[in-house]
């Protein structure tokens, strides 16, 4: 059976397996305060050229984000996201259970335009009964987005300019983050985005790790008190070394970015093969994410040997099909799925 | 000055003064435990046709409807709204400030319709991942909408079948109930929202009470706690009688019904001035609310003489502007604007 | 049958019917944008001596129990109360409702004491574990409190102390305000409570109004976007004019202060009476509130005549009975009172 | 360095460590719907005696006692809880922060008894102003204690027949369920814990997993929409199997009973050291919790060498002091702790 479903089938890089080995008797700090930990918080601060940064780690992406949401937001703050954004749509109502409206702005494949902001904020003043409405209290992206699509450098320094106008923080989802780093034809370096964004994650759940998202604020001042909010969500791991053991392997030798242009490539040898047996693509994506268009049939048929994920209905007879390559994906299983196709 | 924007810039019918005048110094429970409240709600079930329904009284609105919706949500459960609902754009973000989503669904001049829940509850249950997304748990639906529509009674029964089928309770914001009842070629009653709605409420706030709104849930055991869950939002008036009377008074003699259609016929007299100087009307509406489309510089001319509420802009030269009339709008003055326009 | 089970079961001073009655028919602006809130807060201002103090009108004390607490903390913090405060013990869970942690300290005779908050303060930050626990965010007294006891001036400045050492607001509860400010033997003024505590307000449902309470911030910059927090809690009344003209008549020629002596005297007139016939007093309550200690029996044949509060039971054979005297008790109600007991 | 600080300083039990190498590259669906799962939750099952058992696995244990809580607790319930429990002091304010209080009785070395909780509840419908009140929704313990000590059968059973009077679920805390079983002279067991429950946990993190615990409704229909709020809560794990596989492999062969008595066995030798050297107990503890008073210059000089936990000042010159041992403390590391007291 091939697995093309998700970008989470497997376990971890195996330079990780081998690290938790070899560590695993030795006993450290709990709660994230042991030197595994703090070799790879060195590590991530040298990669985004930020030495006083902040960095944190959580266990997933669902808890990170309502974690930093509930963090940075007062009682009246929503949230403006993409209504495609992953927040809105996926996360079981975690950011309204901690009590904050998400305000869904309609997005563009996926992403959120600097002038949709704008103009939602323009919007939100100019209305006399304004201090009747929630208030826009930060803004959320993903990258790359839930389709698959990246921001370019200048349309994240664009959305960074409105946020600072309105003294809004700008939050980057980074589930998979390394994924977006490495998109054909991309210009965003990691370096950018702590340049752009107030905090953003790093994935490594999707990216080589068991699991694990590395939070930065590149001001440390804004990360204040942040263990206490992660501890209230039950966001804090006991055992918080097993945390910094992956991250600290993933930003050792770039390994991160190794892994994460794996997929991206092994994604371009799926399209360029789609492309050529006269599939359509239901959006253009550049990562590891691939959304085709196929027939209801040929669907059932594939069934049987790869597992994929039906995205949405298309028409009624086709479907909107998701292929999701990752850090582990061969080329010879995607030479098997082309040839099942 | 004329006051033409909202429906609450004066007290109360003068009967109720009168009553509050003569029982002031009558010492009485509590917290709603009172004989003039145990008397409204015995009105109020005869108005409705339902002997056993437990009626509760709160103070305002937006109260009200972040306490009936908090009451019978489950932690996981969002509400189902139209996009234009007040729960939606205009309650401060009360209902997420209770941990639930709003599931916002495009309106139809102000209406959500019984076709847009069911399809959106089909594609819920349709998507494979719907138990990592917040459930709708209820239907939230204004009678009259916030843009003065009505829905007609085989479209309440529409949508009543809908929530039915899917066990969800319908729950009807009557924040202005009275003009809904009253509306021009309307064929909704009393008896029919009691027995379509699981809970609906009556609006004194905007329907002749100084404030006041009247919670009804026909079956009375789905009110069990209405009580404490009240109380944890700070809704229980100390002195709750100062609601039982105004109710008391308001279902006496059909008082409610009575001045409810004062403002729909005057919102008449309006709509056919208006309609004779030529101008537009940016949606239809039959009850209290008139919402005319106006050139801006006869807006900048009328605010001298007339107080009106800018709804949105229209286009560059006009504004949409939103005129009310309520209880105790006279002919007269519904005569001097019409010279001013 | 007399009524002296709690200072909430009569209506209004007869001077804000009169005033409702005259201003009942004029048109203003909603929300507490009326000019006479406005009047209502310069009076208020006069009578604390802060000219630029934020003054905001609510309807009920547990209500604004639970919007002054989530305005002021932060979604980590806790409120630092005694084990008998209101918000503590009788609002149905309204703190914990809104995300945070009554962390309640014994008291003394209803009294938080300043060494027992700075000894927990010092407790807290010793402990290793400090960020895994909830942060004390603020200290919430009552004055009077829920025992009739009054805090002393040098009680007070004590408790303002320990609070700005720690940069804690100090909030304070008047829902009896004015009972306290005119406890037999007191020292505090309004101008202390607006010097020592950072938010307060002064109670009017059981001080001579059908309902209200003002919320003073004597710094404004504390009270910024405090109206939007309302809203989300559905605190803020539509015709906040309603408010506006109550403490407005209150707040005229110190008509608060008069009417809360009137209440104190009569509760003085009743102790010294229950003194001489020998009953005990299970607490020595300088205001309103009187605690006395009676017999079942007696307790059982008093209920025909007069409606009382049990508080507790005593011992098998004695209640502890609460008896509240109001701002409209007269000199012969206390007397037909005594007569029965 | 020794370390006796806590019972989560290593990695896993090495059985688990070789079974996540072996199943690294296999891929499986997420979310805890993989094999590995499903045959950890049939040995879980065996293992308390209940084939229909619905078993859930979460990462943590604070999170895991959000989860449960919530899922339970209506809006306007609190939990019942020792005022030593974890989730009253050591949570920061998670179960607050969900909306529901903490109601904390005093405890008894570490336990809230039956006789507490009933008084409490009595006490609770007793007064009459009750629905005033946040109601009493569950009953929180811990087996064993933050104290280390364990509830005997009997005790259980008679909290749980308080719980089934007044309908309330009993939810056993199991942080450290292993070293309960253990307990010297404890006569609970698993199955006895299921019969008594209506939820508990299985502590992974604490003993022998990397982390992960167990939850288990054994009637299943209380467990229905479970891994929705997990997923609100942040706390459902993208790579499900990680948990799957560490539970199967602890249950497998008796493992998680063999290395939970170990803990146990250890500390009673170190007990046994101590009191002969003469030390004094802060509190007798049967498991793997050792509560010592020390000497501040004993435990300053200790520190170089060993890691303790200081719990708490006992008087000017003494700590109490917390020595843990866990699955894996061999009798080598006893020995040289016990050389250095």
């Amino acid at each position: 059976m091939l697995h093309f479903e998700c970008d989470y089938t497997r376990g971890a890089h195996p330079g990780i397996i081998e690290r938790l080995n070899e560590t695993n008797l030795v006993s450290t700090p709990g709660y994230g305060e042991d030197e595994y930990c703090e070799a790879a918080r060195e590590k991530i601060r040298a990669a985004i050229g930020k030495e006083d940064a902040a960095v944190y780690f959580l266990v997933g992406g669902t808890q990170t984000n309502a974690v930093v949401i509930s963090h940075l937001l007062r009682p009246i703050e929503g949230v403006i996201s993409a209504d495609t954004g992953h927040i809105n749509g996926h996360e079981g109502g975690a950011i309204e259970a901690s009590g904050h409206k998400v305000i869904a702005l309609p997005g563009e494949n996926g992403k959120l335009s600097a002038r949709a902001v704008r103009s939602y904020l323009e919007g939100y003043y100019a209305d006399e009964a304004w201090p009747h409405i929630a208030r826009p209290g930060m803004v959320y992206i993903s990258f790359p987005t839930e389709y698959g699509t990246v921001y370019s450098k200048s349309e994240l320094e664009e959305l960074s300019a409105v946020c600072r106008d309105y003294k809004l923080p700008l939050f980057i989802d980074g589930a998979r983050m390394g994924y977006g780093l490495a998109a054909e034809g991309g210009d965003v370096e990691l370096s950018d985005i702590a340049r752009l964004a107030d905090v953003f994650y790093i994935g490594g759940t999707k990216v080589g790790a068991l699991f694990g998202e590395a939070v930065v604020f590149p001001d440390p001042s804004l990360g204040r008190d942040f263990f206490t909010i992660a501890k209230q969500h039950g966001a804090v791991l006991a055992k918080g070394r097993l945390l910094g053991i992956q991250f600290d392997t993933l930003f050792t030798d770039g390994l991160y970015f190794k892994i994460a242009k794996n997929a991206v490539d092994r994604a371009s040898e799926l399209k360029a093969a789609l492309r050529e047996k006269g599939y359509r693509f239901y959006i253009d994506s550049p990562t590891n994410q691939v959304f085709v268009i196929m027939r209801n049939e040929r669907l059932a048929s594939l069934a049987e040997k790869a597992a994929v994920s039906r995205w949405e209905p298309f028409d009624t007879g086709h479907t909107v099909v998701r292929l999701c390559t990752d850090w582990a994906t061969t080329k010879e299983e995607v030479r098997e799925l082309i040839g099942l196709l």
